[in-house]
């Protein structure tokens, strides 16, 4: 019997937990086609962006994690757009018809609107935004150290994270710890102590999904670390030298954007109901209304809870919602009737700093050491790859012991610019 | 009595260990001037390039290895000139009067008046350019398995590295090694083991500065490894496409280049003799025969032993003339007469791939596992930083046993072309 061919755009959370439950299965072929080479672990992507964790520790090569699963291909390249009718998917690099087509290109930063903040306030998606922001980070204690003028000191050192969610938050808690205990005793002109990290929330609390008691218990942890926290904050400008609240103005020569998602362009282009962020409003099977042969998943889909209350941008409901796509696929293969999806929730997490960490699932609240630790081992748990938990592990203990940070590299974007180096290749005396 | 101050260009083996000399010792003070924020372990750039190690792995920040010299101060920026009337040193953020001046800016890659050739033959002396390099490597890979025609695929899976010095034999073995062990099985359209990676040297042997009898010894490890040597192949042309020798031809898409260095430009605006690759030409004592107060020293210096032969540009050279010229300035300061230069030859090593090395000092020749072992003990000890060390142990390990490499990357030059991204920080399900 002929072989049906399942197309998977993206192997993000839910991309790839779909083609891990195909793999290996009779009667289908899978091609999963992804921009880049490698699955990111998104929750840790902060840690690289303040030079905790290397890039290549919350990453794998795709094509390796799925190395055993014969019948699957993994392309790297971009899918310029889909065409229902047909049932093709093109790409940059040719097209490929389809009898199955999931969707789970996932979700980028909004700016609402005011795209133009972005190279003023880089978000946080990618490796490659991380290891700039890591870069914004240590360039503005650098030249804290080497200019006198005070005001211009203040500014350098000046850290504003725009989005008082779970990422805005552990970015500010990290880079005050920075301030406070890594970069301690290395410099000679600054007092990298004096850092102000401001967390600016255009809502009225901080940790908004999360109850008002541990949404108030990680404001005053932020506060112990010395992050200060604006709430009822909305920004209204983004320049090179800070950021505009209404009449108010913080002079800031770091400003990061951890404030609201859209997703994928690619779920526009395709003429189906799409809600206002972008994302493709999905049957209770997860499928398209109109083409139950196509499947959205992740950020890039829109599910109604039994609330009808859309589902968060959450790697968990990713994860459950691509294995729960491919196990219909295989239902409806062996003749079975297709069954609709369920989220089973997970609660969430987040961690504000070292032993500090809030955490909710269902009734249950924990926060402090307990939770961080939970934070620690679930995020080590869930990670890809043993090399990667063994060395995470590895990174966190050192850093835990020593108060340092594993990876403060500063790396310069136009790798052309800068080929002067010191010594050559061989032994060192 | 008035502090003296010392200025140190450059914080590569020269500059970094100059400066732990003079590190709090008393009547001096030392400003060290680098563009980067970190030391980088040269030695093991190419592992970084061949995807083996992450570049946090190979590097440390400079003012956190001197943190604890507290009369030491680090500052990252670029020297734009020296006068060396006034004792003055021009930075783009402010000039500096020295008491001394210690240049240790290093090399760059030659391309022997073919400068255009860097684009499509980048060389290795920075982190950026062994990610860029890395990053090609992974992406022909990824490129290879798209394309459906066999010549286009072939190209694809050729790589040429020119300069069959030490780095170029270390690459040409990793990245051999690379296709034939760790990317197998990850493919389904090409076979990685059909790939074909061509060494070109110019002269009549690949590492001509070993003897015969080693330099023959890699070579036939190399082949045993599926890597071609083209020995007295002066490559004439480079293209996107591939290189030129004379009237041969090689398709390539990626060409990398390991032949010929420059010193630093910085030598040649001051007015004194340098030697036709812009080292500084220097006295006995390493300082400039017209300002004795001014010194140079590793790839930056032209220093000729007593066969009046200049020193090769290897790490132990720069490392043993940096800490010689520090002591030469306390010795002045304490009123005694200066030492002159005195290179001990510490031998040479070149890796060829898992278990194979060639080793040389004096008489002394190793080769296979013995020196392989002996090269990867040595760099390990040499390496900086107790972390360090240990991570990059656990990845030799970890890639020796699992014939896998740690960091298959493929990150983007351009951080903000690509901000997609597939799902958003919390608790995996």
């Amino acid at each position: 019997m002929e072989l049906k061919h399942v197309v998977i755009v993206g192997g993000g959370f839910a991309g790839l937990n779909a083609a891990k439950v195909l793999g290996n299965k009779k009667g289908v072929k899978v091609t999963l086609i992804d921009r880049r080479n490698h699955h990111l672990f998104q929750p840790l992507l902060y840690q690289v962006a303040t030079a905790g964790l290397n890039p290549a520790e919350i990453a794998a090569p795709i094509r390796c994690i799925l190395a055993d699963k014969k019948n699957i291909t993994v392309l790297q390249g971009e899918v310029t757009n889909v065409d229902l009718e047909q049932r093709q998917v093109f790409t940059e690099f040719g097209e490929f018809s389809y009898d199955y087509l999931i969707l789970a290109c996932g979700s980028k930063h909004s700016y609402f609107g005011n795209e133009k903040w972005e190279k003023d306030a880089p978000g946080l998606k990618t490796l490659e935004q991380a290891t700039e922001i890591r870069r914004r980070i240590l360039m503005a204690f650098e030249e804290a150290e080497r200019v006198t003028d005070r005001n211009q000191q203040k500014q350098l050192l000046t850290f504003v994270i725009v989005g008082g969610g779970p990422t805005g938050v552990e970015m500010a808690g990290s880079i005050s710890e920075m301030s406070r205990f890594t970069l301690e005793r290395n410099f000679r002109n600054i007092d990298p102590k004096l850092t102000r990290v401001i967390l600016v929330e255009a809502g009225t609390r901080i940790l908004s999904s999360f109850s008002q008691s541990q949404s108030s218990k990680a404001m005053r942890d932020l506060e112990t670390l010395g992050v200060q926290v604006w709430t009822s904050s909305p920004v209204t400008g983004v320049d090179a030298d800070g950021v505009q609240i209404g009449k108010e103005r913080i002079q800031a020569n770091t400003v990061l954007w951890a404030a609201g998602v859209q997703a994928s362009t690619l779920g526009k282009t395709l003429g189906v109901e799409t809600d206002k962020q972008g994302r493709i409003v999905v049957a209770p099977d997860l499928s398209l209304t109109e083409h139950p042969e196509v499947f959205a998943a992740g950020d890039q889909a829109h599910f109604s809870d039994e609330n009808s209350n859309p589902l968060p941008g959450l790697a968990p409901v990713a994860l459950q919602q691509g294995r729960f796509i491919a196990k219909n696929i295989i239902n409806e293969l062996e003749g079975k009737q297709r069954v609709l999806f369920k989220y089973r929730d997970k609660g969430q997490m987040a961690t504000i700093g070292r032993s500090k960490a809030v955490a909710e699932f269902k009734k249950l609240r924990v926060s402090g050491f307990i939770a961080w630790m939970g934070w620690l081992l679930i995020h080590v748990y869930y990670l890809t790859g043993l090399k990667n938990r063994i060395f995470v592990l590895m990174q966190w203990a050192w850093a835990y012991w020593t108060f340092r940070k594993g990876a403060r590299l500063i790396m310069n974007r136009e790798w052309r610019q800068h080929r002067v180096s010191r010594s050559s290749d061989s032994i060192p005396s």
